[in-house]
């Protein structure tokens, strides 16, 4: 499979989440199995003490571990969330980088994990972590 | 406790959640341990098939059961989420309803649920279920 | 379908279950999208403070949420446990009962829940809580 | 902190968990924010396909991350599952080993994970992956 292509159909869907540009995401890697996006916690993204949405965070997570899944399916598919827990381990503040993966793929069902990691002033925390599964659809 | 100062208590923390704002979500029941929380899905919220985002899901979700939390906390309490899981149930169109819920009341740990809801052409649909735990910080 | 033949379709495979018999659980209760299993709490299932291990609450909570699933696919069907999430509200001592649900009916894949109620010295306590989703695959 | 007291103190722990004795568990190996503990797939903890019950497997996995957390906390310490998510990646047979983590460390809560691997004729697999919150409770 040419993984070229596989990119270029996730950048596609990408661009295709209005979602992802209202939070200001950007996807900024795509591997087999591996999938990057960031995001800035800016004012329009915020809980009521100054610090991301829980959604907010579980957006870019969400996005990152379906497409993590994605990369690993035939030219064809689609992905959809069938189920996603979250621990949010810190406030996250600053800008956000969530790292979705492929924990176990599969042709029925594919297992995947997500970490957002903050930086903000030059310090680096892991905010969230999110465990979950995804189904390929027919595109 | 005067039922009254829960509610404006909630209803000014709503305020300042700018991540309910910006994806056009509106508080509009509170009752002591269920919050209702209503949204359009809106042409900014989608994923990639057109129908609302996990994330914009979750998030109406999550802050209706953070809110259910509170309903029952003493005044001077926030909460923030520790985790939440969310299964979709079907795909989410039209206007969104989440109703957030208190399944165990404590002061060390909340447990919630959250029910989400959609309305398209008349036909109301079962869309997310979500079931989490909420940490009473102080305020 | 006769609901007799689910009946005892379910009946016969709980009593293959072995588990179920090595924690001491009885299958109480079947109806369409909902089935009860019971078990003391008894001395050979314990944490380490005396209550019921988590791992047990889980057993009869899993094995309710996958039956009541079960029940309500064709005649043919097995079911396996895809993921499963549940919370603990409360040590559970005396006498347990678990009770499964069907959330959402479907062929590819059956969300479901579970309750868990304990009761000692006549007092009734809802133990746990449990999310979670179930495939259908070929008996 | 002298690591051997921690060490000894899970063991004795360990050794009241009358449900570990019941699915023939042992605790292997404790290390600073892991631990292991391993089981064979016997006749008695099966479900009705003849794998390991999902229950079986969770077992060992939550009371690995268990005693992962309590292994970071001070030396009075006791902790407790709120919650618990597992995904199960493969049926599981012949001999497990679950492995449970620290994600992240803390005196009100600890977020856990843990792998349950299953070796069978000689073939390892990953069957499960949990991730969790434990609390801190006085001993």
């Amino acid at each position: 499979m040419d993984f070229t292509q596989t990119e270029a159909r996730i950048r596609a869907s990408f661009a295709q989440q209005s979602m992802m540009q209202t939070i200001g995401a950007e996807l900024v890697e795509i591997e087999e199995g591996r999938v990057t996006i960031t995001a800035p916690v800016s004012a329009h993204v915020l809980q009521q003490q100054g610090f991301a949405h829980g959604g907010m965070v579980f957006s870019i997570a969400d996005s990152a571990a379906g497409y993590s899944a994605l990369s690993t399916l035939p030219a064809d598919s689609e992905v959809m969330s069938v189920e996603v827990k979250i621990n949010y381990l810190a406030p996250a503040t600053g800008h956000l980088e969530a790292i979705g993966r492929v924990i176990k793929p599969g042709r029925r069902l594919v297992v995947v994990g997500a970490d957002v990691w903050s930086t903000d002033n030059g310090k680096r925390r892991h905010v969230a972590i999110l465990q979950g599964t995804m189904i390929p659809v027919g595109a």
